[in-house]
């Protein structure tokens, strides 16, 4: 094996092609598969749990440890019930759904309209596809469920499966899960498991300022579960019911939240940009139509094998949810400020802070990494007559977020080389995650770890049992590099190090 | 202020002073606390959700990293419902149920039983309390509810709220929170939210076990949220309705399950106390009683302020769970050994894998570890006549798990110190966790991080700038080290590593 000269050409992935690797090398399993599967519902097998939680954990030190000015929560799940009132979810976090009653089958109302605008645009009528797009976005907006009933009929579109227009009205159904707690007769409830992270956030605001004596402007970050009965769950991980989010809500003077904005918007592209993410493959879509709490909102787009699509939403939600929880509970949510205003010359005082929103998905963070990391190359082996071309996949993951650091491997299974290897591991294993591996060809071991998208492999030969010095192989140049095991540790943890990231923060 | 030479003397704390010192110092909040809180549902503060982060962290990386044969995985919360029917919960994970007539309230039978039995142990009848808890354990064991209704009479226990014994039947009620997921007509269908990870890794023994062509003997680590209804919901978060496990689920050959269990066993006991909890207050607890799927169980204990309680369970649970997915989902769980059998001289072949579970109440040892490190000093400070004895209370976290390393102090607000102060905040932040306090006077602000529990206080003052050194505090010995800013990296870095819990173990 020697190095490639060549740079390597690189083609576009699909995103079945990544389903199917990550599944294979132990990424993403189906949840449940032995029963054939829960839809919308997935699990993160050994690889894939430790690149989230390298990407959890890189979120979590970037906001929490390189800000004086965050903290980070973890609220439960389970919420007070009223807590879905005051923010709006009870009465308006549904979607529009119709039933066929010939099939039996219900679909969203809306989505059938943009399949039906699709096949327009497919057959080459863009215009078409535009008018009937605008016309189905003024109709949810007036919330006219009539109106896009009528809309299905007009434009003749009939069940996939029974071939029919026989629908129903159009109603609203709520997305979020219920289920019932306690038990005591007469005193049990229905409660609701969270369908986003943030009202967690905004029902512990004066708890976390209080005992963090946080003064504004601060933020308050968190990782967590949220679940949504979605309808039409699609393209693997990108939506499911089960999704992990992780939100920081910065709370601020009102008056500042625009400057806060910006910055916290430049903040966060730069983030996923120092983590591998490039900018050619990244974009602000500024939202048109703004939800109600909104006075401004913006989503980067990260470009995935089935177009741009939102990675993170950074909204700047004014005082909406501080004041509807103030007016449910009857508790004041009010923030005393002590800086002097040079207007007035006294301090600013009472107000109920503002809030900007930086709002990632923690799952769809995870599927834009590995689709990024994902490439197939050409690449030429060997030298005069022996040169070859062929094609390797691999994982190019930073380095920091890669699930296993090194892979360590005895050239031979005897002479020592296998303990020599474990010795190796054992004098490097509090720091990183390493694996040994003994079976297979070296060859066939580099592309396992390849695929699995470990930086380094370090190979012990006999050499190393006379010199105590071990080849080291870089995953993407493939170059290799003879180097004292002692040398290991700094070399492969400044590497893998979150500090490189933080730096071009 | 000085060294004190004098050993300080501790008292015991109890679980009203520790409850109280969690909401006001940021660690534990009750839920939705505006909305007057959800029973036995609880947030983690600013400083709870580092604290628990870094027992998650350290469990993890012992689990995955220090040993080479035990990776994790992440399961969703959501499973298909027949994993609960493989794994007996759908009929067997029940309470005893009874409701009283007048009062309209409902309790645990058993629950009213062991409450009888603590008053005749309250008033010195020892002797009939036991008799009385044998009778009930045995009624339960063989689930005769008729004769846990007839002991509730014979005893004549009356409704706490009625004061009658107009009791209803007693009846089992499923522990399992469950919810409908789908809105397709005829297609929804109810699912359960998991009452424990266990059933996450044994679904996916298989694709683990290939993704990560692991030989047995092997192990799945997964840390996750688990619910359960309880009915009885007591002492803070030592059990909640939400709650979250650390488990790993090792596979052995059948046969060996005896020393893996021992060796488990021993390995997590030593896990307890390097990081903190000491050995007089741990205990094991033979379980007499076994659960179906068990072949052997001991408890860990912690000795709470309520008494010695489980913290981590270990169980022989042979093949118990592999066999019943085996049988319901109708897809072989069996694993192909390649190491020969020294009797046969062959290969041992096809089997279904014995399991060795250890599982860990990650809630329950934040407490231990919360009620452990809370204490109450009494020091002496001054010398000669300005000797004073006072109080403090303060948290002995271990630096490892501490939520922040080091608090840093500008002796005053002016002359340049704060902006030191900060100089050092961003030299050391990309390593581990910092605050800047400026507020108070210094006293005040070592008495704030003793209360959080930061290890380190570092103390800027006139001379930093002149030769930049600081003086650091030490949170337990109170002794103060004059030393370089260059050296406080390695120097606290050093003491909160994992590493040197890591070295016990």
């Amino acid at each position: 094996m020697s190095n490639a000269q060549q740079k390597p050409t690189t083609a576009e992935s699909t995103l079945a092609d990544i389903v199917s690797h990550a599944k294979e090398y132990g990424f993403v399993f189906p949840s449940s598969e032995i029963y054939d599967g829960l839809a919308a519902v997935y699990d993160y097998g050994p690889y894939g749990v430790e690149l989230k939680n390298n990407l959890k954990q890189l979120w979590w030190r970037a906001m929490t440890q390189l800000n004086q000015n965050v903290v980070g929560i973890d609220a439960a799940i389970f919420m007070h019930p009223t807590t879905w009132k005051a923010s709006g979810h009870v009465d308006g976090f549904s979607d529009p759904l119709i039933d066929n009653l010939d099939s039996k089958k219900r679909y969203r109302a809306d989505v059938l309209v943009e399949d039906k605008a699709a096949e327009y645009e497919n057959a080459g009528d863009k215009a078409r596809a535009d008018a009937l797009l605008v016309e189905l976005g003024r109709l949810l907006t007036e919330n006219d469920l009539a109106g896009v009933k009528q809309l299905i009929l007009d434009e003749k579109i009939l069940c996939p499966i029974s071939k029919t227009a026989n629908w129903t009205e159009v109603r609203q159904f709520n997305l979020m899960f219920s289920t019932q707690v306690g038990a005591v007769a007469g005193d049990s409830s229905q409660i609701y498991l969270r369908p986003e992270t943030a009202q967690g956030i905004f029902v512990n605001f004066l708890n976390v300022q209080k005992s963090a004596r946080a003064k504004v402007p601060f933020g308050i970050a968190q990782i967590g579960k949220a679940f949504r009965n979605e309808i039409v769950a699609r393209q693997f991980i990108f939506r499911m019911r089960e999704f992990e989010q992780m939100e920081m809500q910065f709370f601020v003077r009102p008056g500042t939240e625009g400057e806060w904005y910006q910055q916290w918007k430049e903040t966060r592209r730069r983030w996923h940009e120092a983590m591998g993410l490039p900018a050619a493959k990244l974009r602000f879509h500024d939202h048109e139509k703004l939800a109600h709490y909104a006075k401004a909102a913006v989503d980067i787009e990260y470009e995935f094998p089935f177009g741009f699509k939102e990675i993170e939403g950074i909204h700047s939600r004014g005082d909406f949810d501080l004041t509807q929880h103030q007016q449910y509970s009857r508790k004041k949510q009010n923030y005393f400020d002590n800086d002097v205003n040079p207007e007035t010359g006294k301090p600013y005082g009472n107000y109920v802070p503002y809030v900007v929103e930086t709002s990632v998905g923690a799952d769809r963070l995870f599927l834009a990494t590995l689709c990024q990391a994902f490439q197939e190359e050409t690449i030429t082996e060997g030298e005069g007559e022996k040169q070859q071309t062929k094609t390797r996949k691999l994982l190019k993951l930073h380095p920091a977020v890669a699930p296993i650091k090194a892979a360590i491997f005895p050239l031979v299974k005897k002479d020592g080389l296998p303990e020599k290897a474990n010795e190796i591991y054992n004098s490097l294993r509090h720091d990183f995650p390493l694996v040994v591996e003994e079976k297979d060809s070296i060859g066939t071991r580099y592309t396992r770890q390849d695929l699995i998208g470990t930086p380094f492999c370090v190979a012990v030969d006999h050499q190393t049992l006379e010199d105590n010095t071990v080849t080291v192989r870089h995953r993407d140049s493939r170059e290799q590099t003879r180097m004292p095991i002692a040398d290991l540790r700094a070399y492969i943890g400044e590497a893998v190090s979150f500090a490189r990231i933080f730096e071009q923060l």
